[in-house]
């Protein structure tokens, strides 16, 4: 019996309202064997949309070779950029994700309005994931950066590794700082600071945050992206609360990881982060019910449960029409 | 890479040093499937103190017909009490839960020196799991509790469904204070605030701890006990953290759950727990990588993987011996 819970507690110091910023379909999927559709994408996107959620990552314009699993951009994104001509609060941002010039040539191409480049804190990573050093990888972002601001185009520069390295371990907080100050000074709008392996703890992104601000960042333009590698993803959540945060990343069931990332398993699930946001009396606009339905639905086509602790406990009333059905006003 | 992580970053207003209770080999090992045999429980507890824990909730003396899996009480017991006698900081509390006098008779002929008593914040949950009435379960509570006082047992109260219940879900503040009330009154010295199906919230902890404090009870006398159903433990141990709560019930591995209460799935994970722990600077005496062992070796027993994320996260690693093996030396 679910019925008022999670009860609200509204705690002291914590915003009134939570941006959450869905990576399912673009960091999810990427991740997942089942290659996926991209009319069933499509379908995940707008069911998304259809539970609250209003900044979904659509997909990324790499090199279709990179991620054969995103290979598919061309067709998906036009199938639902209509979400975004949504007026007023119905409106959804649909960020994708561009390495270079090529990736935000075809995104501009199909009218993006919003892109993401990926950087790196390590060098490790960096040379894994973009087979550059840190340096050449903010070379190749700055003219992305720079011609996606022209065409009036939103920039969130992500950065990966930023508490721990798989193969660097401890990751210092001055190198993070060091290197999102750089992403801030292309014209990144934003930030979003990615634990990519989730060995992050609750003192450790206060630490983080705080030195970023110290670094003349204020905390409006950063989000934070937890994985629940270790379990901590919604406990570092709290902590960046705390600190003012008002921009979560999530993924809507848990989908989702990182290939190039021993041991990363997995985003935090939307679902988890609902539960606690709702519970804390902060608005997200989700409608978590309808959320679940979405991760139910997405999970049967990947053939596998859902990894969110959450969805597992809702699933019993989940797999409900997300809509009303006829048989629920058989009493009226 | 997972050396020198999780970096300790202490955060302000949070305790130095945590006292976990660990409730693996009774809570967990009550609600698994597989019968553990007496001599694997006893390694088990063993094997957790040999990992620094150093209260470990050993059994549970309640009618053998009720729970099968903890039938054993009276050969486990001797086989482990002698930890309990060794000096200074190598001592290990050993509570056990007692639910009447024929219990806590059974519990003091062996020796014990400290109970639990179970309570019910709720009508329906006392009903399913004790058959009997919140007062009827006070009632039977008072004379065990004065007797193993007068034999200078500790006694620890355990409250179930102090935030959510499966029957009634929602579960008001003052309803549960008004029990935890007269479980201090009974002379219960510690009161263990139990999430018994994971629903709450931070700030639903922090309300609760508060509303207990303006009835008179200290948070020194106050532990935490959180499921993981909605993902949420780590982060309302946060919130107890920094209200000042000093004892988190956790369960090696992630094992348990509660059997009559529907969609129970798991106490947090101790590992999971001493991670964040550890990550912000406080002080709990457990050695993560043998505690990890030592999940990974009764997983094996029980023939399943452990539940535990950083347990999954840190396997690869945890099935090297725990302690130093000739092989690793051969370098030398």
């Amino acid at each position: 019996m679910t019925e008022g819970l999670p009860m609200a507690f509204p705690a002291e110091g914590l915003p009134a309202r939570v941006r959450i910023h869905e990576v399912g379909p673009r960091d999810g999927l990427q991740n997942e064997q089942t290659v996926v559709p991209a009319e069933v994408k499509a379908e995940f996107i707008r069911r998304l949309a259809g539970a609250g959620l209003r900044t979904i990552e659509a997909t990324s314009f790499v090199h279709p070779k990179w991620v054969p699993q995103l290979a598919d951009a061309e067709r998906l994104f036009p199938a639902v950029s209509d979400l975004a001509d949504r007026e007023g609060d119905a409106a959804v941002r649909l960020p994708v994700l561009v390495p270079n010039e090529r990736g935000l040539d075809r995104a501009l191409a199909l009218g993006a309005r919003e892109i993401a480049v990926f950087g790196s804190a390590t060098e490790s990573f960096a040379r894994a994931n973009l087979n550059r050093t840190v340096d050449e990888a903010l070379a190749m972002f700055e003219p992305v950066v720079a011609r996606a601001k022209e065409a009036g185009a939103g920039v969130r520069g992500y950065l990966s590794m930023c508490f721990g390295d798989p193969w660097e371990g401890p990751v210092p907080v001055e190198q993070v700082v060091g290197v999102c100050r750089r992403l801030i000074d292309l014209g990144c709008d934003e930030l979003s600071l990615g634990d990519t392996i989730g060995v992050a703890t609750p003192g450790h992104v206060t630490a983080l945050l705080t030195a970023l601000n110290e670094a003349g960042i204020p905390t409006g333009r950063l989000a934070v992206h937890f994985h629940d590698t270790y379990g901590q993803a919604l406990a570092n959540t709290l902590a960046a609360l705390r600190h003012g945060v008002t921009t979560v990343d999530s993924s809507a069931g848990g989908l989702g990881g990182c290939p190039y990332a021993k041991s990363a398993t997995g985003n935090l699930a939307t679902e988890d982060l609902v539960w606690m946001l709702h519970g804390l009396g902060i608005d997200t606009g989700v409608d978590l019910g309808r959320l679940t339905a979405t991760s139910v639905w997405m999970a049967g086509r990947l053939g596998r449960p859902s990894p969110s602790r959450t969805v597992r406990a809702l699933a019993p009333r989940a797999t409900a029409p997300a809509q009303d059905s006829p048989a629920s006003h058989k009493e009226q």
